[in-house]
């Protein structure tokens, strides 16, 4: 059977997620399109790279021509200077809508986060329709995207798939990952369930692995077709071991954001 | 163990779903009285056949006597005329839930239809208390049913469970039916599940097999214990390669009734 | 200034709402076709009377030739046998929205009832999006062209308002009808600005005046722009002088139904 | 790896559910502080005992001096007089919160009831916000700890899960246990998970097993991360060959406080 | 016109709410049975006077021997001791609905109070579904006498209205009172109201007069006819001239509750 | 008495409300600091002007030092360019938050608007918790600034009151500003009381005077005690004669943001 996508472009190919992403996405589309700011290792028979800064609009609308559908996990990945978030989230992203509704792309899946709704308590159990509550100019920046891509499906029917990702790394750094973490495999899966899904119109989903403590809550988010495998219960053992419990009741405890609620403005600490 | 029930009746008994629940029922009744408007092939040794126009109030009445529980699954199946809709049915349907007051049943399963609920969205996850918004005059006739049968509870104390299933063929005809097949094996279960329940007052529930794209929200049923053992995906291949994708955002699907959104007035056809 | 509307057919013009809206609805339509099937005393200048039973489809397509907009007040006003309650209401209601269908009406307004919900408790305060609980085959033909009515809306783009009124009377004859009541005058406020409000789509709203005690919730009904202008309070002294208390328990107390709830069926009184 | 707590005060140690709790939550604690005002038989070397009565506020403030987590059971576990609930119950459990602010305890694990929630109806599906709806005195005495608990949550940052335990017993005595059992292995998953999940705040979740009829909606407790493992399927047939159906419509299969909704008022009973 | 009642039974009636009710409430029954701890003052000829201690069943048995309903709003009216709140707020409060019961008293109207719910935040809005948060032991005893009252009308038939009085003072002694005040004359409208509704079964209202900024939702209450046709609005200039604004982002401006948030544990402050 | 304020910052001063808010907010502050890019005419004794590009952080922070409030009205008031809205809006309104916070102001009024929910439907009835529904860049910038300001008060404590304003003009041009108009008056009153109310954390209000239709739910802002006296019924005559109706189903009629929806992408437009 032929791929189900001729073009795919992958944004942010050359980070954490998308070196990841690449060989997740492979199967799905005849000719993945992967782009970053810097230069892609180990470019593969089915890879075509794009070097392109996503705030440079002239070079998006190139990068988006001839795409079936975007994987847009470009853009700062952490709270930054609020020019960075600017250029990199807002203006970048911008760009990539305006790239799709003039080259005609139907769908998006975009990498929003949880600190997007970082404010909220660990024991409110939200859905996917709950306020925006960012605990970040980098949660603002998602909460952008997300509006934003609203309007692309309201006024011009370009699809999205907000995937509100919780944390997608390779080691235990903390133990609130044994609750937020999304395993690369289960984020390859939520990708792959946000492209393929017969209708997604403009749909948020949360994005966990299937962990023993569910914080958030999904089921508005069926129709994505998203059924996580993995659960960090094997690593439990060996990162409570490792790291000391939180106090339940510390700001990084008590809210979705984690420890992002304990930074202060960046601004000021690029000054420090 | 003796069967749970003496006798169980089954309207439309000669119908697709009617075959498939002679078969399933028959461990729960000692006696399975088994009726259509046409004869009934292969009778079984502990069936009992009754040829009944669910129009005729007369003999509704008669076959209703001496029934433990009535499984209602006849009546026109698809969109038809008026004249159809309201005599087989609206008029039909009351012949029924008047048997059972009149003959002392207390619980009767009813094969409602997403087609009651169709012109909901597919990406707004109702619930079972979400309003009737049909999609036909098939579905404005399920509606009434499901208004009847609560008035029929609340007032005169027979339990309904209103099966709202979504599609339950023996072949795939479109990509919608990967998420709205009912297998005929899950339509079993949802029935004996809705039969043997300790308590349903006057529910609803939808009816769709564990498949991967959950488009509407069962947790207000929980009470009925249906728990679908199949799942259209291992039919997701052959079918996706013969049978083209729909536009996500075509009326068909966009709502949860599918096709029937975009049939006509049948009366109009009909003249044509 | 020329009035709203050409023509605006209403139903059930011989009857007691009926009469009251004649002249209530004088102002806002150049004529006024009304219809009843028994003749219509006093017809005035800007009246054109039609005699019709509803339950005859030719003549109700007939006399909803030209018309803008119809209120439609016909068919059985009180619980009563089914044949009447499927021809009046069902089948006549049918014949309504098809005439308006087939004719190119754009508007309806309905006197629906407190009979549709007639189950709901009082201390519940639903509000318009509760689930049907008829009380009544009377109430259950109102459900059916609530269910209709919202197919002609998704379906054909007819507008409906279904104004589920309470008690309009002109005699007080029990105190639930301190709450229940609504005016004459406010019945004619709320047809007019169901006829007149910018956009109705298909919606429900309640129909009580302003009185002391609310049990329901009108406050998704807001684009209607209804506001009722009589209470029951100069009444209440009076009222309570001669009538006896409800027991705050007893089914019509409890139930926004009021006294229907403790009728039995229809049928088995007229074999009495 | 040590266990994650030094000393756990376990209340209502030589009860039903304490005996499986004792030998459940060893591996959780250096040591077991056991107490219940009778003596406990079969004392393990992990373990140390202490006679109290909950209603002696100066032993109960000893009592939990030095402790890690409390896991309150103890108290009346059944509808009983008025005189005992008060001091067994309210009082009783008023010192236990006592003693832990004093002592500067952080969590409690409580066995509250289905009994407090005991009215609500079998097919209304609560969640963990559902109104106390008590069924009893010992219901009522159970909202009374549920209160309580919240105030020393809001004004003094006390932990505490409220586990609405709804049937846990070691034989089946009426069908409805099919529905209602909590095995004593999933009790002592459900005080586990309590125990160490990373925040609990103030929650209440429902104790029942993985059973198929599910009348509740636990997801709001998705972060205590409770996993019931066992399910009462295998004991159907035997259960329903023994005991007789209940009513659908009877007061005791209506609610789910279940059999409690028919006890009369305790004080009446103790005199004849 | 003869009054609407025979006896009504006022508990709390020397305190400062219990004196202008029994003003108010003098129209309502031809004998006003007028109780307290302590002498009452000025008795007039419609009043009985009783002298009981809320903690003596014997005599609560006997003082609401006779009576047609109860307003109860005796017992600690703050936060206090342990001993003080059990007593009379609790135990008295359990005598009087056992009175009730075993006197066939059919409704009662209960002083409960925003300290029931007092830490839920100003900007949350809640209505009166909204759970228990109290915010002292009197709260909790607040909220003790609802689930209580709610078991005695599901199980015994008594109707409660448990009126949340936010603050019903005659002056002004921070600027919260500009929006929690209910003046004394809308105190006895409300008491009124709560005593005359045609049902109230078992209800929560909110008391406050008709001020300009609105914290809580009562529009679940509709069917008590409370109509509060005060305001504090006149009192403003003078208010905020004499007294301080508070930060408002200070528990005591925060929380619902006001100030009792910021009060230790009652017992801890009488032993200083 | 003095004055409630000291300074009060108020941007876009020499626009068509900013004229307004001048006359009007006059009394609440000793001295009025009026900004725009624009030259502001006729300066009152009480005003103190400042030429400002919001886009320009450093004159921001310059001019939001000694500010105890600010009323944030400027930036671009419809939709235009990308560029221009980015630089306006979105830059603009971080400098103004970025002002605050470094100078710590402790509340901000801000002119969001209606074109931030425009895409939700006139009949859904949405309250103030209603997702984000831009239907234009303008409205897309207008819901970034809603959410970077619950940042701004989730992590640095600063309140904002969103002000979602529908029609504020001089003039009647289409008959939809007969519901969503705001007169020049109650835009007063809305600030007004958004400036002095109690508490307002971070609070969204609806923005229209008490017209006769109304399409949104303001029940959730009554903490804010804002009392719309006018009402455009006073016009109805005249601009219904004057101006046609809208077909109910229109895009614009169908849709609170009105002919916003109906506009294309800006920077198309520019181009032709």
């Amino acid at each position: 059977m032929s791929p189900r996508f001729d073009t795919i472009l992958l944004t942010g190919a050359a980070g954490r997620l998308g070196t990841h992403l690449r060989r997740g996405l492979a199967p799905l589309a005849r000719r993945l399109r992967v782009s970053d700011r810097t230069e892609i290792a180990d470019l593969q028979p089915n890879e075509e790279a794009v070097l392109c800064d996503l705030a440079d609009a002239d070079a998006v609308l190139e990068m988006t021509r001839g795409v079936d559908a975007i994987v847009h996990f470009g853009g700062a990945p952490l709270e930054t200077s609020w020019q960075t978030i600017l250029d990199a989230n807002i203006r970048g992203s911008y760009n990539i809508y305006e790239g799709a509704r003039k080259n005609g792309v139907r769908r998006v899946v975009y990498a929003s986060s949880v600190h997007a709704i970082g404010y909220h308590k660990v024991e409110d159990h939200i859905d996917t329709n709950a306020s925006h509550r960012p605990d970040s100019l980098y949660g603002v920046s998602k909460c952008f995207v997300e509006d934003l891509s609203r309007l692309y499906w309201d006024k011009f029917g370009i699809e999205t798939v907000c995937c509100r990702i919780f944390s997608s790394f390779d080691q235990y750094t903390d133990r609130r990952m044994l609750w937020s973490m999304l395993t690369f495999d289960d984020c390859v899966r939520l990708v792959e369930a946000s492209l393929t899904a017969p209708r997604v119109a403009h749909s948020i989903i949360y994005g966990t692995s299937n962990n023993r403590h569910k914080m958030v809550d999904n089921s508005l988010a069926g129709h994505i077709g998203f059924e996580p495998q993995d659960s960090t219960e094997p690593h439990r053992a060996e990162v409570e071991a490792r790291l000391p419990p939180a106090d339940p009741d510390a700001p990084a405890a008590r809210h979705l954001g984690g420890w992002f609620v304990n930074l202060g403005h960046p601004d000021d600490e690029q000054k420090t």
